[in-house]
């Protein structure tokens, strides 16, 4: 058994800056002092949400991967001896920024990044505006806890993210999210969309054979732009395993840390019972790298 | 709207010949008497499920397609003013079966044919002495009710199965199933691979934001072989909406009938919200076709 210990670390960040930044500490204090190795962090987990709105001042608020952001997270890794999973807006040329997420190794180096490949722009969520849509793949990355599979947000809906992952042998599927309901959908809509969520993200689990953990914002965020009545982060962070059995998981409407230990062992047993990998059908799969099978 | 009213047509099966047959007419019977349009039968229906024990003798049962099966359901289809997916062992060549599902028409055509493409080998489940692999692709069939993508049990823990029907235009997912629990397994084993089957699936659901229908056996079937304890089919036969959501479920523990009324244009509209396939990353889905990504 090769057990890890998993902070779920559900924050609130209504305010940028420091405010945001002192959120993060407490949450990575409490990890520690519970007894984590591995913290996991929420999407964009510097301030509030800004995709919200079209913007352009907000590129002022992007920055170098390494850069500050990496160097305060490898400060707090160091002092508080965690891997942590970070989520930064990457400057990476003038015009070329992306929406990135960062593993800190326990003696603060950057042990690896990966950029958001699949970027969404829905009502609320404009990151096509912001976010080039990653070009490293999906890579997991090595750290000394083990080979993560580091996604974030929206790639959660795709199949095929979850499954590159598991192909090049992650060992835990990770998701840095921001996601929230639309205070003017209707509640049994809210509830689809909520359950659809978790849905998707235990079938990759279950698919794979890989537990996954996702971490995400919760409180309200006011639409800058006045267009909307912002989005209601649904918390509800959670840790499932390779059968996608829940493991733990987060209020909705609440802040909170909480730490569940993962044997990282127990897809390889899981597997032998459900081979699935042994019977993938690469010979006719090649329809994947359609946008759409068009009739002929 | 364009509602189809779907029947899950949940059997047990326990004997071969004519017996199995009763139970497939009475079951279709009761689908067309509470107004289903679409009938969905268990896989291989037509007796027990033989892949317990690896028996050269199982050949003779298979039959051609189209063939006696598809005569009779044709004759069923005709009589019931039912569209039926059912599930035949394919003899096609000596030395070439297959595990086939298939589409009749209500006017008792052979609408189309699926084979099995992902096929299983477990204990208790020696599928691969049995049936090649399918050659026909994930091809959806075409049937006056719409575009049916009917796929085979253990299809349904693939991804790429579901994807790749639904690039092809299916507009609902069709899974023929057997499935059961191993009695020596613990219950919390159990219920672990019985929620990982429904999560998997409705996560397909989510992901290619299309309903779904599987429909299992249930009932307890010895093991021929005298090797284990038999199966225990699961049952459970249930039915999602694009977005997860259970929309019917029949029990584990008891043959059944449920119609199921699903609208086949709401997928439509929640693409709109949820336009996943807008921006699958197809650029970078190549190591898709791999069976693992070594390291270089």
């Amino acid at each position: 058994m090769r057990r890890c210990r998993v902070a779920l670390v559900q924050l609130a960040l209504p305010a940028p800056g420091e405010a945001a930044w002192a959120a993060v500490e407490a949450g990575l204090e409490a990890a520690a002092a519970s007894g984590a190795e591995l913290a996991v962090l929420p999407e964009l987990h510097q301030g509030p949400y800004f995709c919200q709105v079209e913007d352009p001042g907000h590129f002022e608020h992007a920055e170098p991967v390494p850069g500050p952001g990496t160097r305060r997270l490898g400060a707090l890794a160091r002092r508080l001896d965690l891997v942590i999973v970070g989520s930064l807006f990457e400057r990476r040329a003038p015009g070329v920024f992306h929406n990135t997420a960062v593993v800190i190794e326990r003696d603060g180096r950057l042990a690896g990044r990966y950029r958001k490949m699949h970027v969404p722009d829905d009502p609320g969520y404009y990151e096509k505006f912001y976010f080039t849509p990653g070009d490293l793949g999906f890579r997991p990355v090595d750290c000394s806890l083990g080979r993560l599979g580091v996604l974030v947000c929206w790639d959660q809906w795709f199949p095929e993210a979850a499954r590159l992952m598991a192909l090049a042998g992650a060992e835990l599927l990770v998701y840095p999210t921001a996601i929230g309901w639309d205070p003017r959908d209707s509640e049994a809509e809210r509830q689809r969309q909520f359950e659809a969520w978790r849905l998707v993200q235990r079938g990759h689990a279950v698919a794979n054979v890989l537990p996954l953990v996702a971490v995400n914002r919760t409180g309200t965020e006011p639409d800058p732009g006045g267009q909307s009545e912002g989005i209601r982060f649904w918390g509800a962070s959670f840790a499932c395993g390779p059968q996608g059995e829940l493991l733990a998981e987060l209020p909705t409407d609440a802040p909170g840390v909480t730490v569940v230990e993962i044997d990282l062992e127990r897809s390889a047993q899981v597997r032998r019972l459900w081979p699935f990998f042994r019977d993938r059908r690469i010979d006719a799969y090649a329809g994947l790298l359609s946008r759409w099978l068009d009739e002929a």
